[in-house]
C-alpha cells in the first residue's frame, strides 16, 4: 500500500513517522522542506509538489491547517484529480462539515473515496500511536484503510457513512473543551469576586466531581494564568466553535452555549489574546467583572 | 458538645445518624416527624419545635431546603434568638449568599457565630461520611467544629472568614455541573442533527477527554434519556443557577454561560420537565433543534 | 376624596402637585422633608410618618423608588394596616411582581384593595400630567380612581383584575428601552469596527426605520458619548432587567435577550458605569471590542 | 452612460425601471427571462448572459439574491473580467463584506472600479425612487455615479471609501430589525405569561416610545399573528444575522445579541418557519416558553 502524506506539522510529522516505522511506504510533502527532510532520514520519499507526492498512491493522508490550506493543496494543485481511480484519501484535520461535503463530492465525481478521520490527541499521544480517530465514510473505504487506523491510534470510532458525520462529531468535542474552558473561567470568576482563589476552586472541582484530563489540564493552565506556550490557540479555537455553529446551523440546531462561547472568545481575540493558549478564554470573564 | 440538628431530609438523616454515631450527643427536629423518630431509636433526642431544639445547644447544624424554610425554621420561629452565648451555627445546606450574609449580621448582634459549610456528594456519600466540605466563617468557630467536619466528611475546604464565600463556591460548582450538562445536551443535539447516535458521542467523550463522575453519571443518563427518578430535580437546578447569577450580580461578576442555562432550564420547566433530573436539561437543545 | 401620598421624587412631586391642582386634598410624606415642604405651601398637609399620613386616607398613591424602599415604608410602620376600611392602595413605581403579589394579599387580608399603576413618563411628562398608565387591579377600584389617573395622565391602559400584570408590562416595556440601547450599542460597535462613525449609523436609523423617540433619545446620547446627567441610571436598568426576568422566570417564560443584556449591565457597574445614564449599556459592546 | 443591470428581482425590476424612465440606456440580464422581457417593453436591450450585458458597460449594477449568485453571475460568467477598463461595478444587494473585499480586489487587479452600495427599503420604496442608499468605495467612482443614486434614491449615504464599510452597515441595520423584532417577541411573551393580551403591550409600545417604522409594521404582524406573506423570509433573516456576525468577528467586535438572535432564527427553521416572514421570530420566544 503505497501512501502519499500531506501536510507534516507538528501532528503530521509524528503521524506519518509512525506510518513509516510501521513498514509502510511514504511518499511526503510539506509546504516547508524541513518536515520532509526529517521523514527522509526514515526512509520517506520526498515529493517536490501535493501533485507528484499524489501520483500512483492508494491512499493519500491529508493533515492540514484548516479549510483553505486543504483547498489551496489538493485542489488548486489537482492533487486531487491526479489521484487513481479507487485511491482512497484519509483528510485526518479538523475541517468544516461543508469542505467535507465538497470534497465527498469531488472524489465521487473523480472515481475516488473520500474518508473523513480527525482526530483526538495532541502530539505526544500522536507520537505514541494513540489517537482517537473519529471516522466517518464508505464502509468499504473505511475497513480498507483500518490497518492504517491501527498504527495511528488506540480505537477507532466508526461514524457513519457520510465525512461529515465525522466532522461534526469532532467539532462537538472542541466545543465542549471550550465551554469548559469558558465554565471554568466564568466560575473563576466568582469565586475571585468573594476574595476566594481561583486555584483553590479549581483544585476542589478537579479533585472532585471534574477529576477529567480536560478539567485538570485548562484548570492548572488558569489556575497559574499559565498561557503560554499555547498547546492551541485561541483564535484556532474560536474558528473551530465557528465551524461548530455552522455545522450546526447547516443541521438546524441551536447552540447558544457555543455561540456565548464564540463571542468570549472574540473578546479575547480583540484584547491581544488570540495567539495565547485557549485557556486564556478565562481572561475574558475575569475582565468583564473587572477583575483583569 | 450539644448538638441541635434541624432538618432530616435525604441528605440531613444520615449527617445525623453519622454525628450520633461518632458518639455525639443530638436534639433533632424535623418539619415531618418520621425522620426524628428514626433519628431517635439511634439515640437522637427528639424536639417539638425548632427553638426546643436549639435550647442549651453547643452547636446548631442546619440542613433544609432553601432560603425560605431556613428564614421560616431559624427566625420565624425564634429558634436563633433562642440559641445560647458563643454557641455556632453551622449552615450546611445549598442557600444564597444573600442569606449567609443576613444570618451572619443576625448571630453577630446575638453574640453566635455563623459557619456556612455546604457540601458536595450525594446521599450515599454523606451515609458513608466522605463528604467534600466548603466551609466558611471565623477562623476560632471553624477549628471548634473541625471534629464534625471530620465526622461528615472526607475533606474539609477553608475557603474563607465571611460564610458567603462557601456558598459562592457551592454555586460555582452547581454551576459548572448545569454546564456540563448544558454542554453534553448541545453537542448531542449536534451529533443527532448529522445522525450521529448521541451515544457514540458520549461514549466517545467520557471515555477520553471527558473521564470525570459528572459527565460519567450525566452523559449515561441523557444517552439513555432516563431522567428518572430524580437525583437532583431540574426545578432545583434552575433554582441554583439562578442564586449563582445572584451571587454574580452581588459581586459585579457577568455569567453569561449561566445566563444561558438559566434560560434553558426556565424552558424545560415550562414544557413540564421541572420534577425530571437535571440531566433532561439536554431535552431543551433538542427540543430547539425539532428533533424531541 | 382623601388622598395620601407616599414617596415625592423627581416623580412623585409633580404628580402630587397635579392632584392639589385639580383640587384634591392631599396629605404627603417623604423621607427627606423639603418636596413635603414644597407641597404644602401648594396647599398639601404634612405628614410626620407614613402611618400619619394615610390615617383617614380615601386613596393612597405611593411612589417610592424600589421593593425594599416600598416594604420599608409601607409593612415596617404599619401605614398599610392603618388605612381604613375600603381604602384603595395605588402603586405607581415600578416593582417587581412579586411584591405586587405580595402587597395584594396583604390588603385582601385587611380588607383595602391594591392596584398597580406604573406609568410611562419621565419628569416633564408627570409634570404635564401626560403620563401613560399601565394600571391593574379589581375593576371596582380602577374605576373608583380612574378620576386621579384623568389629572395624572394622558391616558389610561388597564391590563387586567391582578395587579401583576401591570408590573410585568412595565417591566417588558423596560427590558424592551434596554433592548433598542443595547441594539444601538452593539450596532455602533459593528459600524465602527469598519471604520464608520457611529454617529452616521445611528442618524441613518433614526431617521428612517426607527424614526422613535426611544432611539431618537438614546442614538444621541450613544452618538455624543454623553451619559451624564443620568436621566435613568445604568444601576436602575439592571434592576429593571433583572426584575423582567425574574418576572419571566415566575411566569416560564424565558427571555434570552434579556439575559444577555443584564450581562453587559452587570459588566457596565464592574467597570463603574452604574451612576451613568443607561445609554452608557453601549460602552460595554465597545470595550468588549476593544474600542474603549 | 451604458448602464449593464444584473438581477430584476421584485427590488432589481423597479430600479432598473427608474433608471430606464430617466432616459438612461439599459442592458438587462436576469437569470429568469420574464422580467428581462418586462423591462424591454419599457426600452431596455435584453442580454444572453451576463457577459454579454455588460460589454462596454460604462456602470455595471448588479441586485443579485446573495453571495453565490453574485459570485456565479458575476465571475463564473467571467462578465466581471469583460468589463471594459475604468468601468465602475455598483453592488446594491446585501452580501457580506468578505464578498466585497474579494470584489474590490478582482476589481482593482482588472482595472475597474467596485462600489458598495446596499439599500433600505422594500419594493415600493424603490418604486418610488426613494431608497436610502449605503454607499462605499472611492471617492470618484462615488462622484461619477451619484447621478444614478438620485434617480433611484431619496438619499445617499456615503460611508467611506472601502467597499465593506456598506456592507457592514446595512448588515448592522438588518441586525437591529432582528433585534426589534426578537424583542417585541420576548416582551410578548412575558406579557402573555401574564395573561396580558400581546395586542395590548404593542398598542402600547408602538403609540409611545417605539412609534417607529419598524415597530409598527413587525408589531402589527405578531399581535396578529400574520407571517404570510412573508416580506422578508425568516430564512434570509437568519442569514443576514450570520453575515452581520462574521462581519463582526472579521473586525473583532462581538454582538451577543445578534448571537442571541442567530440561535432563535435557526429555531425557527428547525420548526419549518424559514419560509414565513421574519416577524415569525416571536414564535420562537412563545414556543419557548410552552406558549405556542
Amino acid at each position: 500500500m503505497k501512501i502519499a502524506f500531506l501536510g507534516l506539522g507538528t501532528m503530521g510529522l509524528p503521524m506519518a513517522t509512525n506510518l513509516i516505522n510501521a513498514g509502510y511506504s511514504v511518499r511526503a510533502w510539506n509546504r516547508s522542506p524541513q518536515p520532509v527532510e526529517k521523514l527522509v532520514t526514515l526512509g520517506a520519499v520526498a515529493a517536490a509538489s501535493p501533485r507528484e507526492a499524489v501520483e500512483g498512491a492508494d491512499v493519500l493522508i491529508s493533515m492540514l491547517a484548516d479549510d483553505t490550506a486543504t483547498l489551496d493543496t489538493l485542489v488548486d494543485t489537482q492533487a486531487l484529480s491526479t489521484l487513481k481511480q479507487g485511491a482512497i484519501h484519509i483528510n485526518m484535520a479538523t475541517v468544516s462539515v461543508g469542505l467535507a461535503t465538497l470534497l465527498a463530492a469531488l472524489h465521487l465525481e473523480h472515481g475516488t473515496s473520500y474518508i473523513a478521520a480527525p482526530v483526538l490527541g495532541r502530539v505526544n499521544v500522536a507520537e505514541a500511536g494513540q489517537l482517537q480517530i473519529l471516522a466517518a465514510g464508505h464502509a468499504a473505504a473505511l475497513a480498507a484503510v483500518q490497518p492504517l487506523f491501527d498504527v495511528l491510534g488506540q480505537k477507532t470510532w466508526p461514524l457513519g457513512d457520510r465525512p461529515e458525520q465525522a466532522n461534526a462529531v469532532k467539532l462537538a468535542v472542541n466545543f465542549m473543551i471550550a465551554s469548559a474552558i469558558g465554565t471554568l473561567g466564568e466560575a473563576a470568576a466568582l469565586a475571585e469576586g468573594y476574595d476566594v482563589d481561583k486555584a483553590v476552586l479549581i483544585d476542589l472541582v478537579t479533585s472532585t466531581l471534574f477529576a477529567a484530563p480536560v478539567y485538570n489540564g485548562y484548570g492548572d493552565a488558569i489556575a497559574q494564568e499559565r498561557f503560554e506556550p499555547a498547546g492551541f490557540k485561541l483564535a484556532l479555537g474560536l474558528k473551530d466553535v465557528r465551524l461548530a455553529m455552522d455545522a450546526g446551523e447547516k443541521a438546524n440546531v441551536p447552540l447558544p452555549l457555543a455561540s456565548t462561547l464564540r463571542d468570549a472568545l472574540i473578546e479575547g481575540v480583540a484584547h491581544g489574546e488570540g495567539h495565547l493558549d485557549w485557556a486564556a478564554l478565562s481572561r475574558t470573564a475575569a475582565r468583564r467583572a473587572g477583575q483583569a
